[in-house]
């Protein structure tokens, strides 16, 4: 049912590692080969690789493992199809702009029957269940707040209730950011680890590759990882519960409540 | 002042002979090196690389050149920075959705003081001219069109008078497409080549390199290649006139008149 890979952090930072493992569940370790996506937030702008192809056999994904793109935002899927035929047009992330700024969204889950009327602004160009919602998401964020971006507390909120409204479809795991604010909503499955000093190494569940953060970082650094199951086995991974909606900022989930 | 290159064809087709040609503008034997961006239709999906290293040396462009993408609609551009500063967010080409479609355009130009209102829809994500022309164009087909894309004569009408208006400000040569339409207007400088049986050898101008489409190539087969100036030292390329707004489909540019 797709898998999500998300990373948030403090200074620019490159996925290739937790990528490499991830990418091997598109094919390989696990099934989820009916296309993949990866959206690296860079300042404003977006860089989008899709491929239709299963992660583990496109060249697309291949470029990605080796070529350390650095970016603080970073959201990916790789997908097992439930609605919507396999196509390239039906491969998440995807990517509308709001007041200025590229949104990015990817979903794990199904929502059944889900056949919200068309809002007016956003329509899916595909035909998954997780492409309407994001334009359904979107559309409710515009709506509210036509004169641009409000504060998180107030964007938080709008956020909270389309997405509880969502949620009672179906399964509704999702990872969305605009490069300044990455939210990561647990409706049945996802977790994450933040890693900061003092780093150690890594091990990779799908591959069998390890990193040495200590090698790659500074003392301030900090990036936390967000995957709908762990990717490593030999660290300690916090499961998010499920209706928690988090937002990460510099490498961490914001501690306060939010209404 | 930046370069364009378009395909449209009567099959899915591969750009790497032209793309070849016209990446090392970005860098090598020309200066428009201030990033890069090409676009894939596939049936109503899109693929958007971009980078805002120059074409010449990024490792996106690398793939782009090896790795044979077959689309009817292709858009790229390599830049060269009038308006708004080098970097990812203000590479062409730009995408947005609109009646559940993927719109891409790329523009070479300048339109000096060129400062619409914010018309609501879309807004800029970056700070280009072309990027705001953008917006505006498919803000005003919004507007005239709620419902839904129309007819290709309503939808020709009110481009050209957006074109026109635009044109009226400065250097506006641009590709359009949806992936079902292709859109090539010249205010200064474009041309195009139609290969179609008998094929004959083509050879770049920016690289040592021939492709004899005879061998790549069947007898229906029919691409149109669009550029800002010829790709290639030893066939007939055919200019745009300026003032020339020209629809292709199917490898052709369409012969009746719209008014």
């Amino acid at each position: 049912m797709c898998q999500l890979l998300g990373m948030n952090c403090n200074v620019p930072t490159d996925i290739c590692f937790s990528f490499e493992g991830f990418s091997a569940r598109g094919g390989k370790t696990d099934h989820h080969s009916d296309g993949w996506g990866i959206a690296f937030f860079e300042g404003k702008g977006c860089r989008l690789f899709l491929d239709e192809k299963p992660s583990i056999t496109s060249p697309i994904a291949e470029l990605v493992r080796c070529y350390a793109i650095h970016s603080t935002h970073v959201i990916a899927h790789i997908r097992k199809a439930t609605q919507g035929e396999v196509a390239l047009h039906n491969c998440h992330p995807f990517r509308r702009e709001l007041w200025g700024r590229y949104w990015v969204f990817a979903h794990n889950g199904n929502l059944p029957e889900f056949e919200p009327e068309n809002m007016g602004f956003y329509q899916a160009v595909g035909n998954t269940d997780s492409e309407k919602a994001f334009c359904m998401m979107l559309e409710t964020l515009r709506e509210q707040f036509p004169e641009g971006k409000p504060t998180l507390d107030k964007l938080y909120s709008v956020l909270r209730k389309v997405t509880d409204k969502l949620a009672l479809l179906g399964i509704f795991n999702y990872l969305l950011s605009d490069g300044e604010h990455f939210f990561a909503y647990c409706s049945t499955k996802l977790s994450y680890i933040v890693r900061q000093a003092p780093f150690a190494a890594a091990h990779l569940i799908d591959q069998d590759m390890t990193v040495d953060f200590r090698e790659v970082t500074t003392e301030r650094d900090r990036v936390a990882v967000i995957a709908t199951t762990p990717l490593t086995d030999n660290e300690v991974w916090t499961q998010i519960q499920p209706g928690e909606l988090l937002v990460f900022q510099d490498g961490l989930p914001l501690k306060y409540a939010f209404t």
